[in-house]
């Protein structure tokens, strides 16, 4: 990359303003008063680059390029394919999408692209080369942005084509299709795979290895255009790295998957603040810059987020003053080398109006969020060194989407909901905030180098998790599992002769059954009678019903008929140790569970001594120094333990300060370094 | 039937596990094991049966029947045309249904054929026939199950057309149709027949003749349907009784038409367990059981339940210890000649995979459930006498769903909610508790034979109700009437003149207003003051204003401009007596109305004394025994009134037991014999 | 208009009973009874007037209007467009509306025709042309009724080519559509006017100014069609006044638009009585009355009613006695010439069976409600004089539907809700219970005549209303304006430069950012510390931040990061003051506001005194007298201070009565009459 430092800026739309060379002027102007040294373009302006078909006007986007770069100011350059005009949607409808009940869309918003149409690939390439041509050495664009939030599906005769294709593909025969499908069930047997429709809402809903196939399909499908844009950009001559911006705890993609068609990770961030308890929304949103980091395991980029409020959620809530500050460097903190924004200057119609930008339709810079983003850029501009610098984890949480399909589609214990994302940021919560950075990974990571993993209703297996778990703790690990584990294959087949199917003897125990409790209703998690400290945990949603089978109960249920059945089970393995929770636990016990674990295992975290409860703890390292991060997100200040402040004064102080009385101030972010030498 | 005593067993798959030898054997030695004397096979089997057009396999269905009969199981054969194979569907789109809107469904799911399409009758009696040829004389099958839960509808062209045909031969005239749909209003008027079109949520749905004559059409289509799959069987030879099997609280047809085209009622019980207090799960399950009897006046198959949890409903709750035992006994004493389970062996795959069953995917027999069932196996064993037994009810309940259909599409005093449902489950509740056996009957019902007749919300007349009534009354019947009573006919045109139409003599008044109250809101009925009892009930929803022409006030209205009007009247009527419940009061009312009444009527229970609310009691009956059941819905034992227990001591314990100190056990099932010669 | 006085009676459909002598006989009588001198006729009769395409028989229709007249009656003669025949339907699909998704919708309803379709539009003009002819100069027709309720959309092709027509008309060019729309924005930017399409749910809908302009399109075209109706009536000879009845708060046109293509604006009433405190009700039903009584500055019609209670409502709750006389009063205080029921005799089925009416099924004239009503017919029959008599108000409110249009649709501060009409009813109460009459206009209105001014949320600018707004204030008037202001122009386009734009010098402010609030939260405005009397008003939803250039600081916010930032201000400007409240504060601020701006300003209400809440004050005006209505809403007794009573002093009480204590009966309605010469 060739600019040295974290990129500041974010999405801008000149293309809005060609005919007002004075707010051009004043973009231009306003960036740098801002520190601002990286925008995206291109983005959106498909209409602009390509006014009709085949007529092409790429002058006035190379003059903003080359403007900016000469202002110091670098250009992501996005591919356009994320909006189409409204020309190609007319001359060839089949690049609309069909829904799920076969009616063709009509032109409108963004997104919404059928992934297999030809001619639609075709009409993206040419485009895309143009772009290529034009900037493939241009010193001022850094990177390709390949579209925008992909997402959605298409149902259309092509898809459905392309979806038998990649079944074929994938399936030895019908046959092995029908039974590793379960079609036996309701006689839904398929003769060949031309009878196969992709899952609709005015027909099959069922066969859940056909709905996970056909998400799977979509994804690949999905990434399978991407690629298609990398490689007209590539055989155009582009040699800058690629991006795609990804999306929050997004469903509708395996981003695992998605991920491996670009070079860099990149993703918006547009978390509730003020909504709870600042720290909640931060440990939220940090789940989910450490799930990006860990789709490469290295620096990813914040490529949007908001300098004020948003206009599409329900509230537009206004951040609090310092807010800005905290989430942007906690991006930073959890390994992006960018804070950007979107977007540079507010449009004027349309749908995104009122979202927030660096200038408002006001147009002044005497505004308080101006203020604070300019103040950010000085920060930034003073800690270039920390560009590129990595994150180590010794714990990490399995969050496998195919995994959550799968468990959120089918009928079972509990259809009034299951809760997977919420106890997965429970179980990432306890353990950060004892002070550890966490790696948040699929199926298909490797778990080798951790100490800790944790590994929340790990309903469908793939990617052969459970051995990989077996091995892990034969090896020294320790392991956490919960209910509702090792329920089904890859195709939702369920396990037969036993569940955790392959980690029975791992945790030393067969779950029998699984208690779904009404909304309201609870048990409670309690310490065996006489045996040491006694604890007490709410428990809700679903119970486990376990029989032992060498694990030693450390929590029993205390009420219903399973009264005094084990709700917390622990079992040597190996070198290691496997925890079961059986059930639903609150926040409460999983602090409480970790804090022991980590004891216990002697698994050492970033600082020492009781952190409270509002910091919170992150680290960068390069070859030479440790970056510690402590952020507090309390408006007030608290105070730190002697034991951690001894920890820190081992380090410079970056940014921050500490009081005398061992106090970080509310909303204040210290950032520490420290020689590793 | 060939076998005496009561049908254990349930629906068996066997299809599912062709391949599975093992599994097979192991099913046939856990059902020995279980007690199980029966399965249902053949239902969703279609895609073996016929795995291509005209290619027929019913070997493997026939070793089934076979060997299970050589170990003592007998088989009910279904029919399978509950699920078409996936060939049927793509060369023949007729068969698929149409929505309310004219979209075609895809291929999916279960249940979901047109039932006028010529094609899939004839499908369907070839499919048939082969299986009458095969199992009509086999010694094992004991009945055939006709399709499975019959329900939903079609709005195809074939369906237009038969529906026109049907309303031709319903009225005389296009004439007589406009006149009695009043289509006069907002000038829908119809100029011939053909003009006619279905309801549709993108046409008509405010003429409510022309809705309800649909929802007829549909029951007497589907009626039409299965005569045409019991037609085919017995044109094949086929000389076993036949059955369908029903759903609770079924909305979807008149259950009362279905029931003439079979031999035996069957239904799947499904009750919310641990929801709520288990008595009153009883009581809203026993009123279906009641119901279902009373269709045909005689005994009824259990034809589905669940051994654990089901997988269907918002929450999978299992079922305490004990709960499973109380469930199939209270079938029995409902009338039921069987206990049967949904499902014998779990499928591994698709939407139904996590429905509990006999045998589950771990497979061992050491499982909690499997030892229930084997013990319920054992007890049923014991008490074969039992089979075919019937039984004798003093009073009924008018539960009408062509009234329910009525009053639910109509705009009336109360569009968001009549609760016709929970007001006939808080009466029937009230009977049933006194210790009553009910009869839960149509508008097509004889009465003739009842002490007692509750009529909540007899909306619309049909089949001559209120002169029924009249007649009931004036033979010394003890009728109770509700508000929003007598409004329309069978076409849902309003009565002229007053109402309750017919029955304004009979009770003693007339209904002038009824006010409907926002939720949330009340008012009371309370005595009149200085005289008898202080008594105050609460009352919601509606609130019926009568004018007295004979009835006195028992109770009167607590306030509103119409405090001090009457809110329960009692008038004598020939023989009889006949009361008027003005509004919609709670259970505590119904509790105190029905004890006074029967008291004062001189109507008996099955028991003496006052019944702990715990309890339910039922009764049937043979040439020469009562059997009195008597179960203890509560988990704790409960204490018998002295009256009480010399009653039982006339009879012979058949099963369970009285401590010393007269109380039964919690969960416990009671049966006693009584000579009765 | 032909006979004096206030027109009584209502909607009367003889067509549904004319093979029932008796009872069209029976309607006579009881018409008469009741004091009822007008009907509307024709309405839905369609089927009745042309049985089959181009045979019309209007004979009955002829016979019932003169047996009416001769008997005393006049008739209101509506044209039948409402409700089609089946066989125009049948015949010709194009007059069926097709929904945005472009569904063809089948034969149903009412108010469901395609507004453009020529065959639709020939055969209203043919069947209007036949009434016409036969009643153009019927002594006993007084008006005709076009149409009833217009409202809805159709996007057929038809529609879609007239929308283009319609832009095109519009914009100068494709250039100045983009332009305006923003169409830069993602791209969407249209070549030419034919590939514009209207919103739709299955494609764009995120184009605001598409949206609007589609609104106004379907205003348009429904005015244009109601125009063809007058038209149609005017070529055949019609001399009679035109109306066409509007509804409560409806969002679907734009009324001020349909109001100019008839004579006399009528509407239908149906308030929930008893839902909460009467005067509650009573005032948003008033202010409805008033922004109809604006359209045309004049008196209006009082169309439709409910003598009872309603079917369509969620509950059909009954109407207290007293209940309907206050309603029917309150119409008439506030304007209305008329008090019209919906409906003489209830249809004996479909959908509106169950709608109170004069003659219910029943058929009695010995009912409650038939009681009232005569009562009423009496009173009004007193009181002739007051037709024609007009309303002065020196308050207004702006409400503006095009401006809720924009704003409701836009995405910004709050998607969960802006709550335009709740802040409008706060505001118009507010002035209303100070005993003001008030204007409720829109921004076409001419506001040179008020000395105060409540312009609410006006984000949307038309028709100049800033700059009226600024005239208003320098000519010396008392202007209120809130948070959300000045946002946007016509086609929903940002202004730039500070909003609210073209107010900031007359408010003396300008508002920099606007906070979301989430459900539940809130605020206080509370006056500054130190100065005048200590206030504290809670505020909610939506916190404007404003920053002052002249205005001074009434009160303050009391926290989060913007306490003490100003939260109501104030600010001198020409003659005038101008007021800018900053949060959505609750009725007993707004409350408080109102009486010290109207006692500072030396504003004089209708009476002296601080009045009860429960009391709602109106006047009319002739050449000689001014009326004034004291209608208490209250159940109870209330008294009046002695500056109050002395002011009635001075006047003749027509109505009512004041007891001796100076209090005021429950229900009552005073009528007091002043000379004005």
């Amino acid at each position: 990359m060739k600019h040295a430092g974290i990129w500041y800026g974010g999405d801008y739309y000149p293309e809005q303003w060609l005919n007002h060379p004075d707010i051009l002027k004043q973009d231009m102007d306003y960036m740098k008063k801002a520190g601002i040294n990286t925008v995206t373009m291109g983005m959106f302006a498909w209409s602009f680059l390509e006014p009709e078909e085949g007529i092409y006007d790429l002058g006035w986007l190379k003059e903003r390029v080359d403007e900016l770069y000469q202002n110091g100011i670098y250009t992501i350059m996005g591919t356009p394919s994320g909006a189409r005009p409204k020309w190609l949607s007319d001359k060839y409808p089949e690049v609309l999408r069909v829904d799920d009940t076969g009616r063709r869309q009509l032109f409108s918003g963004r997104h919404n692209h059928c992934f297999t149409s030809p001619v639609y690939r075709e009409k993206v390439k040419r485009i895309n080369k143009k772009l290529a041509e034009e900037f493939a050495s241009h010193p001022g664009v850094l990177m390709w942005h390949i579209s925008n939030e992909y997402g959605g599906e298409c149902h259309c005769s092509l898809c459905q084509k392309a979806f038998r294709l990649w079944l074929k593909k994938k399936y030895d025969s019908i046959e092995d299709l029908n039974r590793r499908w379960c079609t036996a069930f309701w006689s839904h047997i398929y003769q060949s795979f031309d009878q196969i429709e992709s899952p609709s809402s005015i027909g099959e809903t069922m066969v859940h290895g056909l709905n996970l196939d056909w998400k799977r399909f979509v994804t690949d499908q999905t990434a399978d255009f991407a690629l298609w844009e990398v490689n007209s950009l590539r055989a155009a001559g582009a040699l800058q790295p690629t991006t795609t911006n990804l999306m929050y705890d997004f469903k509708g993609l395996n981003y695992h998957r998605l991920a491996q068609t670009v070079d860099v990770i990149s993703w918006d961030s547009y978390p509730l603040w003020h909504k709870e308890n600042e720290v909640l929304t931060a440990r939220d949103n940090g789940m989910q810059h450490d799930f990006m980091r860990s789709l490469k395991q290295k620096p990813f980029l914040l490529m949007e987020s908001c300098p004020s409020s948003t206009n599409w959620q329900g509230v537009s809530k206004l951040k609090a003053p310092g807010i800005l500050s905290l989430a942007s460097w906690q991006a930073v903190a959890h390994g992006s080398d960018s804070v950007l924004y979107f977007q540079i200057r507010q449009s004027r119609g349309c749908s995104e109006k009122f979202h927030g930008a660096v200038i408002d339709h006001y147009g002044g810079s005497d505004t308080r969020v101006f203020g604070e983003i300019s103040q950010i850029g000085k920060e930034l501009s003073c800690l270039e060194e920390l560009a590129g610098t990595g994150v180590k984890s010794n714990a990490a949480v399995i969050y496998d989407v195919e995994n959550r399909w799968a468990m959120e589609d089918a009928q079972g214990p509990r259809n009034n909901g299951l809760f997977y994302h919420e106890t997965c940021v429970k179980i990432y919560s306890a353990i950060k905030k004892l002070g550890f950075n966490v790696d948040v990974v699929t199926m298909d990571s490797d778990l080798s180098s951790y100490q800790l993993v944790a590994a929340p209703m790990i309903y469908l297996y793939r990617s052969h998790i459970h051995e990989k778990l077996k091995r892990f703790v034969q090896g020294g690990g320790q392991l956490m599992v919960t209910y509702w584990s090792g329920i089904v294959d890859e195709e939702d087949q369920c396990f037969l002769g036993g569940v955790p199917h392959g980690l029975m003897d791992v945790l030393g125990l067969r779950s029998t059954e699984i208690d779904g409790l009404y909304d309201g209703d609870c048990n409670y998690m309690v310490s065996l009678p006489g045996i040491g400290e006694e604890k007490r945990f709410e428990c809700r949603n679903l119970c486990d019903l376990v029989s032992l089978s060498g694990a030693v109960p450390l929590l029993i249920y205390e009420k219903d008929f399973y009264k005094g059945y084990p709700a917390l089970t622990k079992n040597s393995y190996g070198k290691g140790t496997a925890y079961y929770v059986c059930a639903d636990a609150g926040q409460d016990f999983y602090d409480d569970f970790f804090r022991n674990l980590t004891i216990e295992a002697g698994i050492k975290p970033l600082l020492e001594g009781r952190l409270p409860e509002e910091l919170e703890i992150s680290s960068r390292e390069s070859e030479r120094y440790e970056y510690l991060f402590i952020q507090n997100y309390s408006q007030k200040a608290v105070k730190l333990e002697e034991k951690t402040l001894s920890c820190i004064e081992e380090g410079t102080l970056l940014a921050g300060k500490i009081f005398e009385d061992g106090k970080i101030d509310g909303y204040e972010t210290l950032i520490l370094r420290k020689d590793v030498r």
